[in-house]
Parts: structure tokens; sequence; C-alpha cells
């Protein structure tokens, strides 16, 4: 039998855990992992439990929602290979991380597409059997540009994009139609060196750290919620090019990391964070 | 109002978390927090309740294990200061940070004495208004050491044990006067390197990355379930006293935080294995 | 026989190692250590030699200076007890660790004198009989004030400030008046976070990992040449407060890491940034 | 003009820096980088200088042998694509990690064969264009698998073989073969837990990190000279299969690190030990 996960959240009052798992209990439903967090300050609360079944449904859910608050988000989700479209520009490290652990079961992903402003990596889709599409954002329109590619993205149903060092700047339309659905990697640890560039801008601060971040796109640059972060130490011998060979493994390990998150239903979105079950 | 914590653990069976929230909620107590694991494979059920009152008794835990397994182990408990003895060797560093934050309230502590068998540490535990104990091991056999040092221990009635670099091994007889009371730190990533000179073992393997670990003590000499870890890396150019001063802060480090974890009853024993409910 | 430090930065040109080790090579000395960096780009070089001797002078130094393009620094430094000064507002865990490493020789520091805005670590000082001076800012004006705490430090002859949490920024004129010399921990990984409460900010940006950066004091706040950076990860569960006490020990490190580099002659200072030679 | 790398190691006497820079500065060559360490203790000196230039040879080599020690190692080398053969049982992970980046120039590699006891890796070293072979160790004796493997890798003529999950042992005549030129990745941090099934022993002891050890193999089972570790944070939800799944970025990111410096020319070996000049 395999496993069904119950996401739920919530503003925060007594007897919450106890009107949940007793509908769990009701149903007879064994719990697998139970985890649950209450954001103090705000009150909310969040859920997620794991059962063993994967019958339910609408009637389930139901019976949920008429014993939490009527604000309450309930989902029932499974882990399953969900469809995905990869965007890259034309660095193949973190498309290749992905292409490798989407061939080898590592992520619960199905790549069903490469897009690239570029046409370097198409060798490297193909190479692992997934389509590519080159759409050249040369004399063409930022819109039209973004509406293109709404078009050969969508034709594959994607539930994520993901952005694999995509090198552009999204129109707050174009991120519109893929609300929460968009995961970027940032070569900084963000808030540090937002924008273009940020291992220039380390390289110019001096720091001696760097790293990687990789969150939900927003209209706001750089600025969604993040879901996951790591660093690796440098110094004074590092130029901007040694960082940028050196942040490599970490940003692919970081939007992986995200990725395998977000695919096995462990995020909450909340205020602009993060509520991590891991 | 101040807090309870619940700590629960048992074999799992279907409706616990239903069952133990259901007297919860009967009780009309707010859950701050609540966090559970069930061991895959051993099927073993931890549960750590924190909930808004200071009146729990023995008739609430009465109503737990009603509702519970018979083999099921229940305790209600609360973050106090606690009291603790420290044993020390000759070394400054873990002793005085754990000086530091019993002082200044960063540790849910009460340091009742600390007893070495040397003599340098005096000034040290002097300057922080501690009682401090010679209790030399020259010249008298180590059961007669260890009974002059539980007589000296069991008259502050401490909750735990810290060895902070206490360089002696103890015998089984001591050991189980404080069962699972113990707390030790060793200088190395158990289990590399347990026993002598971790240091010197380091530099003659050559390895990269230096550690310390945290645990409690059972018969087996550094073998005992493990709290915390953590590493930091080194290079070439240590020697084993250049690890031995790089390695301080990270002991010290590991030693608080698996305390912290202890008096904050975050931890549970199980096999050999802590859970810990961080 | 004690060693002796040689310390050169200058424009690279060809045959610089080859003229200076010449040089040590011919007052027969024996070198312990030699690290040399040249950074690409700017085309600067940096070097420090370690040498088995205490009796080296001006003349040894005229001597290097003489086979060294015009512009070169050379220094002449020994590893001993500094004199330093350390400035702390109201948190005891940067101020105690320091006391502690200074007390037990784990830091090649003099610390003379302890000066804070506020009263309360005056027992932390006591306790480890250094002089404690609480120079208040209360109804007094910024520049009124700094001239105080100008007269209170001058007179233990500082090589170096410390500022182990002091919460106050100063003017232009008083960090003209030790230029290079005054040594912070700000409780971020900088650039994040720049400025007042970073934990705060932190929690509201969603950002998986906190750090602490220590950096020389400039005219722009946190903006000085960074000497050493550390983080921990984190996660939802932590509030600004929770990150506050997580944030301490790593704090604490960094400071007194930073302190140690520098003590130890192991810093220089290039455009903004700093060359380590660890 | 391209660099090249000399690499010197010899008993540390008097004036070596000095002597060698001499050579240097006497063949006009501009230092790109120097790096030199002197073990304490053993009173051993290395050395490893970049030099702008492509053209030296025998003669500059035998200038050098002559101010140096007779006992003194040089060697000339320089960065260039080096061939390697790979071998890996079943596990993708390192291996892919290993073509991606041999396949987009992150390594200075050139990856002439993979090798395996299994079949299942043959497409993911098609994809790459790089042949494979299966040679079974089903139903042959160790000597006659390694004469197999040993024939078909020396017509590669591989400056290196690395292990990517290479999972068994190889005898003493095979490692001879190539001395000090065997790679491999261990899935624990050495010491600890050398040999099979390194989780399964983590999940046991109850460790609260896990990690990875790349070394040169040598007749000892995981007891060789140690190049690269480093380890993740774990806890008590990680099954060995966990801990698996975990482990993987961490053992791919520490065999390619370890790769790249020995294919740089950084890694001088020394009594089971390495110097690495990073």
């Amino acid at each position: 039998m395999s496993n069904q996960i119950i996401l739920i959240d919530c503003p925060d009052e007594k007897g919450l855990v106890y009107n949940i798992t007793k509908v769990v209990y009701d149903h007879e439903l064994n719990i697998i992992s139970n985890q649950e967090f209450v954001e103090i300050g705000s009150d909310y609360f969040f859920m997620r439990t794991v059962v063993e079944n994967n019958g339910l449904g609408k009637k389930f859910k139901n019976k949920l929602q008429s014993v939490l608050p009527a604000a309450a988000n309930v989902r029932l989700a499974s882990i399953k290979k969900r469809p995905i479209v990869i965007l890259a520009t034309k660095e193949p490290h973190c498309l290749g991380d992905l292409l490798l652990k989407n061939a080898y079961g590592e992520l619960p992903s199905d790549v069903r597409a490469v897009v690239s402003n570029h046409q370097n990596l198409q060798p490297l889709a193909k190479s692992f059997k997934i389509p590519f599409h080159h759409i050249s954002c040369d004399d063409v329109s930022r819109e039209d540009h973004e509406e293109r590619l709404k078009k050969c993205i969508d034709q594959y149903s994607p539930d994520y994009l993901v952005l694999a060092k995509y090198m552009r700047i999204f129109t707050p339309g174009f991120v519109a139609s893929y609300p929460n659905r968009i995961i970027n990697i940032h070569h900084s640890f963000l808030p540090a060196f937002a924008g273009a560039s940020p291992y220039r801008k380390a390289f110019e601060r001096g720091v001696k750290i760097i790293g990687a971040t990789s969150h939900f796109v927003t209209d706001d640059l750089d600025e969604g919620p993040i879901i996951a972060q790591n660093v690796i130490p440098i110094n004074h011998t590092y130029t901007a090019e040694g960082m940028t060979q050196a942040g490599r493994d970490v940003e692919k390990n970081v939007l992986s990391n995200a990725l395998k998150l977000v695919l096995e239903e462990k995020v909450f979105i909340y205020k602009n964070r993060t509520v991590l079950f891991e």
C-alpha cells in the first residue's frame, strides 16, 4: 500500500491536532509520520501527516474541513513523479544534475522538456532523451518572448518550472501564470548580492563565504520565499571566476534539495517565508 | 503561565496521537508545540508535547497511561534550572564556557560545584563563585578515588554530571550510580579516534576534518548514545597541537549544545541512540 | 630562540621572492614558514615569512627595502601579548569568551580594560580582574561621549579596540583615531542585514542560514574589511529571539578567530578586503 | 603563454626557497603563485611554484636538482587534460557527475572509458559517448577478473583510475600496478566506518553527522592517504537508506574535488598523508 499526505494550515486554536487525528483515527488510518508547527506571534498552524493509504478523496477532505476553522487550507497529496519543465541559459551544471537525478529516480520528477534562450545545452538534454526547445530572445520583445515561452511550456502541463541558471528576469504577468510554481537558484546567500553578478560583488566586498539560494519566484527579483540555502568557505585567493567555479556544486545541490522538498510536499509558503517539514 | 512538557515513548500502534491529544484536549490544555517520531523498523513511537500549564500531576499522568500501551513511558517535565556538578581535569575552555552560560542564563542549569583531580581550575570556578573540590587521584586506588568523588558529588544532589574534559575513565560501578545522567565531551567525531589522544591519531591518519562528540557515558568507553557532534575543516599545516587549539571552540560548543538539549528535555535515549526533538 | 615575522606588500614584479629570500639567506635566517600571494588583476604582491630569530631590526628592514620597489611596505613583527581594550554594551557572551581566552593564553592578548555604556558587565570583568569603566551615553552628546571614551581608552595605549557587541555607531572622527585598529563583530553574514536588528530582518526574510561577521571598522557602517565569517543553519522554528540565542556561539567564535588572526600578524588589508595567511 | 608547475619535496635545510627562486629568476620566469610548507617534526619541505612558461624541460630540472639536496624530488608538470579510466559498479551519481564535469570542462580530465562489473551504467556512459566495458566478476577468480580489468584499462593508458563507487576490493598486485594512481570515494568520514556498509553502521552507532572521504588506494582497505573529506548533518529520522540518499551529493562532490586537486597537481603524498596546495 502506498502513502498519502495530508497538508493543513490555518489560524491556530485549541484542539486542532486532536480534531484532525480523530478524523484520521475514525478512518482507521495508520500514521507514518506527523509534524506540526505553530508560528509564535502569528499564531498560525501547519501540519503534515503521512498516512498509509491511497484512496483518500473528497469525502475525507470534507470531513477534515468540517472539524477545522473555515479559513483552513486542506490538501491531499501523494509523492509521485510530477511533470516539470526546466529553463536554462548556457550553464550545464544545474541542468545536468537535475537530468541525472531525474533519470535515476533520485527526484520524484518527470522532466518533460528543457527550454533555453541559447542552443548550447541541446546535446545535454538530448543525451538524456529530453525534448529541447530553443526560444531565442534576440530581436524580440520581452512580452513576445514570454508568450512563446508560455506556449512552449504549457504544452507539457508542468506542475513546476525550474530555473536552472536561467539568466533572465520575468515580467509580473509571466510569474502570475505560475503562482508559487517557479523555483529559481540564485548564486549567492540571499539577501546578500541579489541581482546580477553576485560573485563579482562578493569578490569586491571581500566576503569569506559564498553561497546559493533556491527560492520561489515572485515579482520582486530574488525576493521570493527561500526554500534552501547553503554556503562554502572561500578566501582571498578566489577571483570572481574562481568563485564561479567553486560555487557550481553548491548551486546544484541547493537547487536539487529545494526541488526535492517541493516535490515531496514538504513545503508550506506563508508570508514570503517557507515552513519545511524535513 | 509557564509550560509543561509531556514526554512519551512506547511501541507504536494506531491511534496514539489521537488518544494522547484527546487527553490533552479534555484537560483544555493549549498545545504550544508537538513533535512525534516513529522509528521505522523498530516501530517505536516517541512524542514530546509542550502545553501551557504548570499544574499537571499524577492524575493527568495516570489518565495518559490509561490510554497508552502498558509498556509506555510517560514523563511530565518542565524547563527549570537543574542542579549540575561539573567534573574537569586541567583544561579551562569547556568549563569556562559552561560557567559563563550558567551565570548568564544561557543554560537552564544551576551549577552546584566543580570537581577536579587537579588544582589549576580552582581560580576559574572561584571567579564564578562556584564551590571547587580538588579530589586528587594520586596515591589512591581507582575505587577509593571514585568513592570520594561520589561522596563529594552526592552532597549536591545533581540531576546531571557534566564531564568538561575530565580525562579519566570511570568504573562500571560509578557509571551505574548515575544512569543516563553523565554527559561527556570527546574530542573527535566518534566513532573515529575513540580513547586516548584523538588529535595525535587524527594527525597520523591525515584526516581533513576534526570534530567533537558529546554523548552519555556508558560502561563502554566513548560508546554511549551520541547527543551532538560537529566538525571543523583542517589541513596538512595542523600539527596535533594545532588541532588541539583549533578544536577547543568546537568542543565547548558541542558540549554546551548537548547539555542544553538534555536540560530542555528534548532527548530520548533508545537502543544506544538518541532521538532529539530540536 | 623565538620567531620574527616579516610582512611585505608591494606591486608585483619579477624576482620579488628571490630578492627577499636572498636577504633572508644572507642573514643566515632559518625560514619556519613562508606564504605569498599575488592578486591577479591588481598584480599586487603579499608575503609573510616567519624566521627563527628575534634580533632583526632597522638594518635588516633597510636591507629588505633596498631590494624592493619604492612603494613596498615592510613590517617586522613578532607574536607577543598585545595590549587591547574591549568595548561592550550589555551582552556577556563575546566579552566572556575573550576574557576566558585572554586569561588562559588562548589569544596573544593582554586585555587592559573593559569599557561599556552600561553597568551590568562589571562583575564579569571583575571576576577576571580586568578594570571596568562605565561611560554612560545618557544625557551627553555623541561627541562628548566619544571624547570621554577616547580619554579612558588611551590611558591603556591599546594596539586594538575590540567591539564585543558594542551597540553604538562611532563618528568618523573616532574611527580615524584608531585606523585599522578597531575590530567589530556584526551578527549577520555581511553584506546581508547590515545595521540594526539583523536577526529580526533575518526572520522576516525567512533565511535558512544565519551568521556572524568580524570586520575592521571604517566610516561606513558594517562596510569595513571582513576578517572572518561563519554561519549556522536555522529553520522556520526560529524566532528572532531564537536566532539571537543560537547565534551567540557563532558570534563569539568568529570574533575570537578574527582577533587571533590579527594578533598573530596574519592579516593584510588591501582595498577594503583582507588577505589572510592562515 | 600557458603555465608550468614546479613541484619539489625534500628534507628541509636553510636556503631552499632562495636557491629555488634563484634558478627561477635566472631563467627570467614570472612566478604566478608559490606555496611552501615545512612539516614541523619531520623537517620535510614541500614547494609548488607556478610560472608563466611552457618550455621548461630536462635542463631546467637538472639546474634545480643541482641546487637541492640529493634526495630531492623535482617534478615539472602542467595542467592539461589527463587520461582517466573510471571504474564503477551500479550507482550512477558519482559516475554521472564526473562525466558531466568531464564533458563540460570542469575537470582537466579526458575520461577514456568506463569499466563496470555490472551492465546498468552502460546507457549513462553511452549518453556521454564514453566507451563502456562490462567485465563481470561472476564465475571467475579474483585474479582472472583483475587480469581482464588490467588488460581493458591499460589499452587506454590512463594516468589515474577513479573508483566511482566501485564496490570491490583489489588485490595488492593490482594496486601495485597503479601506485598512487587509484583514487577512491568511501561513503564515510574515515577512519570511522571503514569497510562494508558504512551507512548501516552509522545508523546503528547513532551518529549525528555522516560524510565521505576520497583517498588514494593502498593495500590496506580504506587506509590510504586522504585527499578530501566532507560531512553533512543528519538526525534520528534518517534510516540507513535515508543516509544513502542524503549522502550521494556529498560523495560525488568530495570525489570530484579530490580528483580536481590531483589533476591540478596540487597534491603531495607523504607518509600516508597528503599535503594539499589549494
